[in-house]
């Protein structure tokens, strides 16, 4: 068996998200788990460095996959590209070690939210990003950042999932970029859960209209109350930017 | 009668384009004149600096109306801003000189027509940029636009469209951007015929991969004939970048 290293990028507007489902075909994963399976004439499972929600973005999302076949990487890929719908991109494919796995060998995540600040927001980035026209207190928004990051659990910051698993992360950093109207946030982090960063999002903007003091963010997080934190920033703003190895 | 400007951009991927037609609703001018109809109570028709086809894209384009009302400009935008789909923008509303027009008035416009020429196109770019994945000759490119740019009659260049009226054109400038794998073409003009930016491109394309030779412009400009030009290269890449006043 051979290990493969495949990185891709992706619209997410009209997916159900990274994920196989058993309700739903419409998922990522499960469209090139399916195509490769074809190309390569045997049951291809992907792993990726991380799921992303639907309607979440990708400008890299890394993938591994181990299969038994004499093509060589880069014919793989001109094959695979023929047939990738045109909102999913094929970025590189290249042997990978044995050892190689794109979940569990991946060091560090980022991710990057989008967020429009003004009254025209452009309309060919309208999918990429969240229209939100306020006036925001980027301090306020930076002493809260620096109050969530660090290891901690961040319960609080998920959408509860049933399992009762660990949900203590570290959150390496918040940056703040500012483009003219457009605000964008960059959280690294060694892995984040399901919803985290579009909650951390929420939390912060709430921060930075003043409906929220920045000093509340250690009260929430030992609270692990879900419902002490912000809004859930909506799908649409958030893009897995870069996974880490 | 007041006379206003209305700057707008728009994503034209689902639109008809943007001029009035009997067999469609599904225009741009008609979507905007029955809402500037609707909040100005009275019929309204707008003028824009030209016509853009089914599919192309606006950067920024200039419009102009006439109304009988007691809004100012800046509450009309607030208004309009809220009734606009997300595939139209409106950039700027301000009250115009009596005289101005928008299509009259216009002294110069800009197109941009962009080519992806590598093998992983963009997939977050992919309605904007049209993917041609070739080595191109720039260099005899830019000799087939040096003999294009001047004042022709550029019925070889235009789908024709029963109408006989002039097709002599100014053609000021055609200049190459390359960035990365992706090449803009810049066409400036007095004005544009019927699909003539995008014959003009995949007329240089086919110069660019050595289908044709550059020398060949001077006799396809003589010949008045649409056959023999080259292909007429998709909406999706073509944007109208600026109208000049």
């Amino acid at each position: 068996m051979r290990n493969f290293r495949l990185e891709l990028c992706y619209d997410g507007s009209r997916w159900a998200g990274w994920q196989k489902q058993k309700n739903t075909d419409n998922t990522i994963q499960q469209r090139l788990e399916t195509l490769l399976s074809r190309l390569l004439n045997q049951p291809v499972e992907l792993a990726a460095s991380g799921r992303t929600d639907a309607g979440v973005h990708a400008r890299r999302q890394v993938c591994s996959f181990r299969a038994e076949t004499e093509l060589n990487a880069d014919v793989m890929l001109t094959e695979l590209r023929k047939y990738l719908p045109e909102d999913i991109g094929a970025l590189a494919l290249e042997e990978a070690p044995p050892r190689f796995h794109a979940r569990l060998s991946c060091v560090e995540k980022c991710y990057v939210y989008r967020i429009h600040t003004g009254d025209a927001p452009c309309v060919f980035e309208r999918k990429y990003v969240y229209a939100f026209p306020a006036a925001l207190d980027l301090k306020a928004m930076k002493r809260a950042a620096r109050a969530l990051c660090g290891t901690h659990d961040f319960a609080a910051f998920c959408t509860a999932h049933g399992k009762k698993k660990s949900t203590v992360r570290t959150l390496k950093s918040i940056d703040f970029v500012r483009e003219g109207d457009e605000l964008r946030i960059f959280f690294t982090g060694d892995g984040f859960l399901y919803n985290m960063v579009r909650i951390l999002t929420g939390t912060l903007l709430e921060v930075g209209t003043g409906r929220r003091p920045a000093e509340e963010m250690g009260e929430i997080l030992a609270s692990g109350e879900r419902a002490r934190a912000g809004f859930t920033a909506p799908a649409r703003g958030l893009t897995l930017w870069d996974a880490r190895y």
